[in-house]
């Protein structure tokens, strides 16, 4: 392929095809190892490359891999052979708007960025994924990320009011606006958010933001068995809006313990980091709420804090979960959620899964929303337990919708998921799906196997 | 047309075809006078019938106008000549989950019972147009209906996790579910919400629930000039996050005031209605700051109350606010909105719009998130004063869009609108609008002529 009329057609240095290049950009962080190889890397540094790269894979019938930072964990920016990674790593501008209470953010800027950027104004972007340091804004979008805060703040597509997206042919469109409410035609802000980059390419977003997060009460409790917690959430939720509620099994505290050394319990079976910024004295209130809640379900251990920089650190412990667990191996991710009574089944089967298989799985949870992240530990040079670990990852995600749960909360379907897409949605969804991604994308240039 | 295939597919008593009836359903409250009429109405009953009409539908090319409770202020649901106005008046089941805080909800049921229902269980739905008591679920998912409580708790999309929906050929797709979070494959279920029944009708709904309210507290005030209270706005919006937060002008103070006589003061040029739902005592400090907000920006009055069956009242006051005007003669209802910053440029620019055109223009708005509802006053006898209305109707939406505004914040676009939403989306989002109509609803039967 003649890449010399997309050189041309954009700035210096835009249009990377170094071979070393080219490989440090074949995977994201799910590292699957069937990726393909660029043909070349484009970094764009505004909307008008973007625009530019894909009128230019539109005429020349190149698949285009959109990729913000590559944190993703479901093989959606894996490079495809011959396609273009577009990135927008270089993409990085924000204003904020105090009055309004919106940002006008380039895709490229860190989550962790965006956070620093509008807390100068004393304002808040609440989607907290764990990866908050090394995932782009504009990844978030396309993902509908969700993080620890979700469970009271719900996940980006809440506060996504507007955006700019390049689509298939080039074309730049502008959806939504600064405005809190907005009727006017189809909610197609809404479509592209968690599209992953199937349907279009963000080059802008308009975000809601909120005051600042009052400081947070923080309990942590450790649990003998899994029942014991799951039993606890339940209660919590029943009772509060928490504004995180996350779980860690045995396998992960550990894990996390050998890293940090801060004195997690290593004996126990499961451990919930549970916090409240209800409004002053509300916020210990709830927390001794959540902590009576833990105590009943029969917790060993439970600690209670309102210093928020100690709360914190238990936060970043469970931050920290999938890191350390990845120190065991390889990992195969999962992402399912279920209904939240359900939840305890869930992880019940994956025990179970995890034992018939004989594969070590160590379960992590944003516990409040239901949606668990059952890590599975592989090594790619035992052909034998890579085959357990696949069938495992498989069997997991039969059960998420055997219990009417979803195959991904948060991390999207990317490559990896997408075998089991049509058992969670059946054909005619898909098929609906599929009339969509016609629509917008006729020639299927965009992310092709990505979803579909 | 033959009816005969279309009465066979359906209950005995579902099709109507009595004239006085296919009258009845000729419009929506917007009263548009070009209404076409029916040529039956389908009241199903079931997920099954609203099927079978598409099929017969589809197969026959007969346009379907989806209808709810007919309280759409934007034409909507207003009949066209030929068409089968499909309603779902008589789809009215909930099954409320308190465990997963979800409401499994047939199209039908009101708002107001849906809430109801909910109550039972110490949930809340908060969506709550001031036609809560008269629009139906459904009409509000088609929509995305807003309501005063939004300012703080988002619209119908925030509370939508899940639908059954009946495209054009009557397949019945399952979207989404009981699961707070979900990202496998695209966000269909976000974009049927506001599609206002032009992708296809939604026979079933899964709602996210909350707790219930707690008890708010409630300050209103009034002001000598509009200048003032939008201030008192800007100055409340910064400082806290209301639980609402309305605005009322003269025209609609005194409306309101002939209905209710409960002391409004009929001198002021503005009234704003402004509560808080904080925990505890939290409630009081916040209406106290947003009391002082008022008082600086040169209130005249003030009022507090604790009560919340006396700030029910004020509430309850607002959501007279268009019935009350529409005794002043039949309205044309905007539903303009404008980033915060800028609701005082359209208030203002609205009153010279009206003076221009010699019009009573009455402005109600849900002024927390810049949405207001300038209600124009005409008499359809008067070809004069009409076409000066029908002229400031289109100057109004003209002006909002060169605030950066939208023509619809939350009524939909519907038949009213739709010729000012080019100017506001611009060509290309329609082409994109259109390409997505296309590729659901490929012969153009469903609810033709809105929006598009
Ligand atoms: C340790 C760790 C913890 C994590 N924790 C969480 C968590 O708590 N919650 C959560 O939701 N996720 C989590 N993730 C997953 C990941 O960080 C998120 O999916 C994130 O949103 C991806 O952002 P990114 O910029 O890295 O996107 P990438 O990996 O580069 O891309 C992700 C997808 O988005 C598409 N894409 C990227 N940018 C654009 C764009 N501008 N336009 C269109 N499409 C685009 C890509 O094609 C791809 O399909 C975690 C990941 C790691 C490594
Ligand atoms: C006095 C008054 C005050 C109001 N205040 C507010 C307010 O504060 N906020 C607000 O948002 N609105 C308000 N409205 C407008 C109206 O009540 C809302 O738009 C409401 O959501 C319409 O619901 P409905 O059931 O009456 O729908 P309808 O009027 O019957 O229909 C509205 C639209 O939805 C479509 N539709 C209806 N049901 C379905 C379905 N099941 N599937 C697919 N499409 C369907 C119709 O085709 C139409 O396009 C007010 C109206 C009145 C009369």
């Amino acid at each position: 392929m003649d890449l010399h009329d997309l050189i041309a057609a954009l700035p210096d240095g835009t249009v990377l095809t170094d071979a070393d290049l080219l490989a440090s950009y074949r995977q994201d962080w799910a590292r699957d190892p069937d990726a393909g190889t660029a043909l070349a890397v484009v970094r764009a540094t505004s909307t008008d490359d973007v625009s530019a790269t894909l009128r230019w894979a539109t005429a020349h019938r190149v698949p285009v891999i959109p990729r913000g930072a590559g944190s993703g964990l479901s093989g959606g920016a894996t490079a495809v052979d011959g396609a273009i990674v577009l990135t927008t790593e270089r993409m990085r501008d924000i204003t904020v708007d105090p009055v309004t209470r919106t940002a006008v953010v380039q895709p490229g800027l860190l989550n962790a960025e965006v956070k620093r950027a509008v807390a100068e104004h004393g304002l808040w972007y609440p989607p907290d994924p764990s990866s908050f340091e090394i995932c782009s804004i504009g990844g978030n979008a396309a993902t509908n990320a969700g993080g620890l805060c979700c469970v009271k703040y719900g996940v980006t597509t809440d506060y996504v009011l507007g955006m700019q997206v390049a689509l298939a042919d080039g074309t730049v469109v502008r959806l939504g606006g600064p405005r809190l409410k907005d009727s006017a035609g189809l909610s197609l802000t809404k479509l592209f958010v968690g599209s992953e980059g199937t349907l279009g390419v963000i080059t802008e977003l308009t975000l809601r933001l909120l005051p600042a997060q009052p400081p947070q009460s923080t309990v942590v409790a450790s649990f003998p068995t899994l029942t014991a917690a799951t039993e606890a959430i339940l209660t919590i939720t029943g009772e509060l809006r928490p504004s995180m509620l996350e779980f860690m099994d045995s396998v992960s505290i550990n894990a996390v313990e050998d890293e940090l050394r801060m004195g997690l319990d290593r004996q126990a079976a499961a451990l919930l980091v549970a916090r409240s910024d209800a409004p002053g004295e509300f916020a210990r209130r709830e927390a001794e709420i959540m902590a009576a809640a833990c105590e009943k379900a029969g917790a060993t251990e439970v600690f209670h804090t309102e210093d928020p920089a100690e709360g914190e650190a238990f936060a970043a412990a469970r931050r920290l979960a999938i890191p350390a667990v990845e120190k065991l191996g390889p990992l195969l991710l999962e992402d399912v959620g279920v209904p939240l009574p359900r939840l305890g089944d869930l992880v019940s089967g994956v025990a179970e899964i995890a034992e018939r298989n004989a594969v070590t799985v160590s379960v992590i949870a944003h516990a409040g929303d239901g949606n668990t992240h059952p890590l599975i530990v592989h090594d790619p040079s035992d052909a034998d337990l890579t085959e357990r670990a696949h069938r495992a990852f498989g069997e997991i995600m039969d059960l998420a919708i055997a219990l009417g749960g979803t195959i991904t909360g948060e991390h999207g379907v990317g490559r990896l998921k997408k075998a089991w897409l049509p058992d969670q949605l059946g054909p005619d969804v898909m098929a609906l799906t599929r009339r969509i991604k016609d629509a917008l994308d006729p020639d299927g240039i965009l992310n092709p196997g990505a979803i579909l």
